[in-house]
């Protein structure tokens, strides 16, 4: 039986998804649990992997198990053992060859930033950025990001990624009082990509640089990546659509 | 000069407000970057202790200096000095005999509860409660406490007060979607006061308890002190109305 989980998790005390040899992971918190319920060593298998202290409000997993077990009681029982900052929102059985990365139609992330006095409360859950933004200029420059694009030098040169290629389907800057959120969704996320697309256009907002620049550094040859990228305190997992399934 | 600091903060990461010979308390890091601003040891008197865990939306400190400075280059110092969960909201001069808890009118504190499904977010900002409430009844007992009672049933025995009259300016219940708050002025809350009525009142909804109980602990001569303290994430200090000022 192929069982899926949707997980929500704040990730501020986690040094990412990925299991570590050391230190608290989500991926490692979850396997534990699992193994103790199901007393065997179960790994999990997610739809991507959230760096450390980024946030997820739809993160999909994946593991297979041969015992038979109510997926209701499955979720109750996680819900139970698991630390406060994860969260099991839904378990549900899917197809043997399901894959929750590789059967992605989109995911879509979101980024917050204060631009407003500051707030303590906002520590672990907002980048506050003191300087004024000029939202014609980024409004302009995010356009370039939308599309099928090389997004070579949008992502760590430590990404041994032979396929650079990722289509963005859309990216919105919503604002609401003092509060700019970046909503960008797209087949797949390269490491930091999300985080330097967004920084790129911080620096374009603060005027370090034109909106060209995005222009510039998407589908060149060389590498030469951006050395803008936003903290991770901000940045959401926030949903993620698979084929059959209505795009929100 | 006396100066007025009206402070938010996040309590998770501290032991409490007051100061202590060990850990870290808000009173001890204000303390620490006043003294280094003025360059001279400098104390500040609260208008209440929070305790560990508890978040305040605003606190009031008071402290004198005879360096002369201006208010709003102090607080942009301030918060430049801080640590980010804290934060100074207003810095203002006040006149020599201010006391920020003598000249108290009235403190809001609010306490909030999810009634809903767990969120990994809420680990350290609100009470998490599975089981079903009696709104009802906890809507009949809340009234009692509105009033002038001897509260000496509800705060620590290790408080040693001679004086344990206060008064409950309001109470009230309110509830949005599956959150329940409790928003509690009055006059002054000795230790714990806030944390036992509020768990006095769910475990009345959760029918432990009748509503009568309160009737019972409330003006009781002999100390028997309640068992139901709720837990500190959930409380906020909210507000603080001097003499002088608009209540809000």
């Amino acid at each position: 039986m192929r069982v899926r989980l949707d997980l929500s998790y704040d990730g501020q005390n986690f040094i990412g998804f990925q299991r570590q040899p050391e230190g608290r992971t989500i991926q490692g918190e979850v396997e534990k649990v699992l193994s103790k319920i199901f007393n065997e060593q179960t790994n999990i298998t997610g739809a991507g992997r959230t760096d450390a202290g980024v946030h997820a409000l739809k993160q999909v997993v994946c593991f297979e198990t041969n015992k038979n077990i109510e997926l209701s009681k499955l979720r109750y029982s996680l819900n139970c053992l698991l630390p406060k900052d994860i969260h099991v929102d839904n378990a549900l059985q899917v197809a043997d060859d399901f894959h929750p990365r590789h059967n992605v139609l989109a995911k879509e992330y979101r980024y917050k930033l204060n631009m407003g006095e500051a707030n303590p409360f906002y520590e672990h859950y907002r980048y506050e950025l003191k300087q004024k933004l000029d939202l014609t200029a980024m409004m302009e420059a995010k356009e370039y990001f939308i599309g099928t694009h090389n997004f070579q030098n949008f992502t760590t040169k430590e990404e041994d990624n032979h396929e650079f290629i990722r289509e963005i389907f859309n990216l919105e800057l919503v604002t609401k009082e003092n509060e700019l959120t970046f909503v960008i969704v797209g087949t797949g996320f390269m490491r930091y990509m999300v985080r330097m697309i967004v920084g790129t256009l911080i620096a374009i907002g603060l005027g370090k640089e034109k909106s060209d620049f995005v222009l510039e550094r998407l589908n060149e040859k060389s590498r030469k990546t951006v050395i803008y990228k936003a903290p991770p305190q901000g940045l959401y997992l926030t949903n993620i659509t698979y084929q059959g399934e209505e795009q929100k």
